[in-house]
C-alpha cells in the first residue's frame, strides 16, 4: 500500500504520500465546500477509501457506524465531486474540497454539519451552554431520503 | 461539566452544547483561518481545551505528543484569535476559525499545515504517490523559532 513512514524529515518535506492511519486503521477528514469555503463535515477514511477517492474524484469515507467504505451520497444521491485532496504536515490528517452542487451534506438535511455555533465568553452555565443556529432551513426531508435507515448518530 | 448526553434528537437538533470525547477523551478540531478560508490545521481538544477556547477567545488544543494542554502559539507568538466555534451534528467534532494575521499554524514553517496536494486519478504507483506543494514558502524559520523543542510530528 502507501509508502511506509520511515523518516520525519520525509513525512514533512518529501515528496511522497505517507498517511498515517490511527489504530483503528483510519485518517481524519476535513470536506469543505469548493463554493463557499464551509467546512461541510468531519469524517475518516481507511487505506481503501482514501484510494478510491483518489481514483474515482467522488468522496469515499469509513462509516464508523456501519463499519465499512462509504460512497457518500449512494443513498441520497449527495454525491461529493472531489476538486482537491491535501494531506498535513506530518500526514496524519486530510482536507477534501468537493463540490455538491445545490446538495447537502448533513444527514439531519443541512447544508453543512456544522449548523450551530458556541458562543464565546464567559459561560454561565456549563451544562446549560446554549448553541445558536446558523443555518435554519434544511435541503431535505431526513425521513423521505433515509427512509427506514439507522441514524448513525451515536450518544 | 458539559451536558450529558441521553438523547439523539437532542444532541442533533437541541439548543445545549453536548460535545462527544471520544475512548481517550478527546474531540477533533478543524482550525480555519478566518481571512482566506484556507484550513490551517487539524487538532484535537480535552474538556478543559476546550472550555478554555471558549471562555478566553484563543485557541486551546490538546497535545498528544506532549500529553497536556497546549496553548497554540505559546512559544512561537502565533496564538490563534477565535471568531467563531462552531459544532457538528452528532456533536463530536469542532470547528473553529481564526484570526492568525499574518503569522503561521505549521511547526514545519508554512502557513497552512496543508501545504500539499495529492494528485487526482489513477494512481500509476501506490508506493510512489508524489504530492504537490502547494506553498512555497515558508513563514518562519522554525529551527529559530522552536529551537531545542522537540518536534511533535510521531512516525
Amino acid at each position: 500500500m502507501f509508502k511506509k513512514r520511515d523518516n520525519i524529515k520525509e513525512v514533512e518535506e518529501g515528496k511522497y504520500l505517507e498517511p498515517k492511519f490511527d489504530e483503528n486503521g483510519l485518517i481524519p477528514v476535513i470536506t469543505s465546500d469548493f463554493k463557499t469555503g464551509v467546512i461541510l463535515m468531519h469524517g475518516y477514511m481507511n487505506n481503501e477509501a482514501l484510494k478510491k477517492t483518489i481514483e474515482t474524484k467522488e468522496a469515499h469515507y469509513w462509516s464508523r457506524s456501519r463499519q465499512k467504505v462509504w460512497h457518500k451520497g449512494q443513498i441520497s444521491g449527495f454525491t461529493q465531486k472531489v476538486k482537491e485532496i491535501r494531506i498535513d504536515d506530518d500526514q496524519d490528517s486530510i482536507w477534501i474540497t468537493v463540490d455538491i452542487g445545490d446538495g447537502a451534506s448533513c444527514h439531519v438535511g443541512y447544508r453543512s454539519c456544522f449548523y450551530r455555533s458556541i458562543p464565546l465568553g464567559k459561560i454561565k452555565s456549563i451544562e446549560k451552554l446554549e448553541i445558536n443556529y446558523k443555518e435554519d432551513k434544511k435541503i431535505f426531508d431526513p425521513k423521505k431520503v433515509y427512509k427506514d435507515e439507522p441514524n448513525p448518530t451515536k450518544l
